[in-house]
């Protein structure tokens, strides 16, 4: 086997876990590091110092280095430094999913043209194989469908609240503190970062270009204590769900939203801050991948896998053609309004007779059977907690629905509206 | 990508699986199968009976067939037939565990000499991708530790057994109606087929050379229905776990038999048929993989995902370096009699005060900690059913004290000792 030189852009938490762990493999020599602060102190003993350079560009040009590690994330500077870097026929391996979500075409276009491979295994659910099997092991199934779990915060948070009945906030402030959220949470708690690997997944594992733009995305900032409280009676357990399906006619359906799942789901016993994806296909059926989705070891050994598969290939005519991006079809993305689901609606109502009937009303006129309803007993003054689970429906009779009922003088205040995973 | 023709040694489930996957896929041609009987009636549609052979040699000597597959099981004539093949270097995908155990090391030196590459993701765990995972992925792992499900059979017995709290011969007997469980179901209750499979998949894992024949075993016939229930007011379901451990002192510890899984351990969410490995490893942590582990068509998955990796590289000077099976240190297999466990021990004892102490008083004696006794009520007669947990323990104490108390005027009959999952 050959031995590789690899240079690295950045330097922070999966950085210093590639470091570590490439220590141990004597056929994988680090040339260069790129960082931001050459004196800023690292928790990386024995750290020769002259490996590292503030100017990325002394990697992905310099002749010697034959992959180029990127952990930087973000658009700007990554993607310049990778279209320089394929240009000179370095391999690439990339933990950056928003980069593949939004310029993912761009790179694997310009990669086939190089006769380079793009790896990207850290990128999607952390340490979980998942892009490997698919491409490889999978690679005789049409797979129809992924529901996951994509993000350690979020899910974190959620099992937090489900554990101890305690407020989004007040649970987000503990996260932070533990290091499990960062100090701006918006790109975890509201879905961006879970969207952008459903997007790269999605595309892979439905075999159509999935477009980042056109994925409805919901977070888990309005989910409150109470909607765990009645999740839980009712058999289910809120999680941020990324969705993948390929419709039968044709459409792709992509999304991130809560969902309740049912404990009789593997999903619902995700805890914490693991990931997991459960992919159906044929001829397979039904399987799930769990483990740690982010950290700074388990995201650097799906990156030293990478590595080591790209090294195991390298003088190869044709390195990895079972990992090369083949160009694919554009998804025709179902919208969200045309999609249909179970529902959970929370609603605070008057505590008058013949409030129930109100509501089963209204939604049987929009086409909604109830599969449950729940009296949750009396609030404050004199309003009513109720609980409902519908039927399948229609996305867009649902809204109008909770439209008409926002607009309806026994209904005090629509609390939530949650999908809810079959 | 170049068109390879296979030949495919068996025709049953799986083979049959292959044969309808395949048709899908225009680039891998069938170009023979070998079957026992060419006039049986199969439920494949169109199937061209000049495909037909009953010289299986008509495929391992044919010039033009690239990959042998063989999905006939058992020693003979498999392992004739792939030495032959691999003679003739041609490539291999395996489904069969049992040749697999017991002559993998003879068939992987002979594939290296040769210069060919066996594959057998099939064989273990059926369509949950795995091997290839530990291969490429997780490749820059040290992994430590395996704990898995690895046969449908009996977990689908032991399902059932927990579910309806029937006996296991009552549920033995409907597993049999429905197909799941053989006429004669030796090679899935006594664990014989979870030990086939525990040796490759540790031998990957571990990286050293397990020897089936020092793999202690032991199957779910002795679990009764009250097992089942003392376990789940305990806290814990009744599994048949394949563990393969790396030992602090360099030792492989290697077994098959049932556990209590306690009901926080994601193992213990796994139901009837499905099979799970759950890995642990430096750098990535714990991993899961959960899936249909046998069947037609997810085995079937696995078999076409082996092919089309063969045939993706089929051409290249050095195929799939990845998945040569490199030459492995002998395990050194720690003996039963040396390992440590929790236990739980069912005990029917004289129903007389005091006798409790006896229990503990013997334990201590053999430096054994109870964790938890529970006192079952009175059965007939003037019997107690006590059921003990104990802490972590030395197996040989364990069997010392079992002689013991067996030997004790107060204690009736030791009902059942199963090992407890930390």
């Amino acid at each position: 086997m050959s031995r590789v030189n690899i240079g690295l852009i950045g330097l922070g938490t999966v950085g210093g876990g590639v470091v570590k762990v490439l220590r141990e493999n004597s056929d994988i020599f680090i040339k260069k590091i790129a960082v931001r602060d050459i004196n800023k102190k690292r928790n990386i003993e024995n750290l020769d110092p002259n490996l590292l350079t503030t100017n990325p560009y002394e990697i992905v040009e310099d002749p010697d280095i034959d992959i180029v590690v990127e952990v930087i994330g973000g658009i700007e500077p990554a993607f310049e430094l990778l279209k320089k870097a394929i240009k000179n026929k370095k391999h690439i391996v990339t933990a950056n999913k928003e980069l593949l979500a939004k310029k993912g075409e761009e790179l694997f276009n310009l990669a086939n043209e190089n006769n380079v491979v793009i790896l990207y295994e850290a990128a999607i659910a952390g340490g979980i194989p998942i892009i490997t099997p698919i491409k490889t092991t999978l690679a005789g199934n049409k797979i129809d469908k992924i529901a996951a779990i994509l993000n350690g915060t979020t899910n974190y948070i959620l099992t937090k609240m489900e554990e101890s009945n305690v407020s989004y906030e007040e649970v987000l402030k503990e996260a932070q503190q533990l290091g499990y959220a960062e100090a701006d949470p918006t790109g975890d708690v509201e879905g961006y970062d879970s969207a952008y690997k459903i997007a790269t997944l999605g595309t892979i594992a439905l075999n159509k270009k999935i477009d980042i733009n056109k994925i409805h995305r919901e977070g888990i900032t309005k989910i409150s204590a109470n909607d765990m409280k009645f999740a839980d009676e009712l058999g289910y357990k809120i999680k941020l769900i990324a969705l993948a399906e390929l419709k039968k006619d044709g459409q792709v359906d992509v999304r991130v939203h809560p969902m309740l799942v049912p404990n009789t789901n593997i999903l619902s016993t995700i805890n914490d801050v693991t990931n997991a994806i459960l992919l159906e296909g044929h001829p397979v059926g039904k399987v799930m991948f769990a483990g740690p989705g982010a950290g700074e070891m388990p995201t650097a050994s799906s990156v030293v896998g990478d590595i080591i598969a790209i090294q195991k290939e390298i003088n190869e005519e044709n390195p990895l053609p079972m990992m090369k991006c083949t160009h694919k079809i554009k998804a025709e993305q179902t919208d969200i309004e045309e999609t249909e689901n179970k529902y959970y609606i929370s609603i605070t109502a008057a505590n008058i007779p013949g409030v129930i009937g109100t509501i089963g009303e209204i939604c049987g006129r929009h086409r909604i059977n109830l599969a449950s309803v729940l009296q949750k007993g009396v609030c404050k003054e004199d309003f009513a907690q109720i609980v409902v689970i519908t039927e399948t429906s229609k996305e867009s009779d649902i809204q109008n629905a909770i439209s008409e009922l926002k607009n309806n003088n026994r209904i005090v205040k629509i609390n939530n509206l949650i999908r809810v995973m079959e």
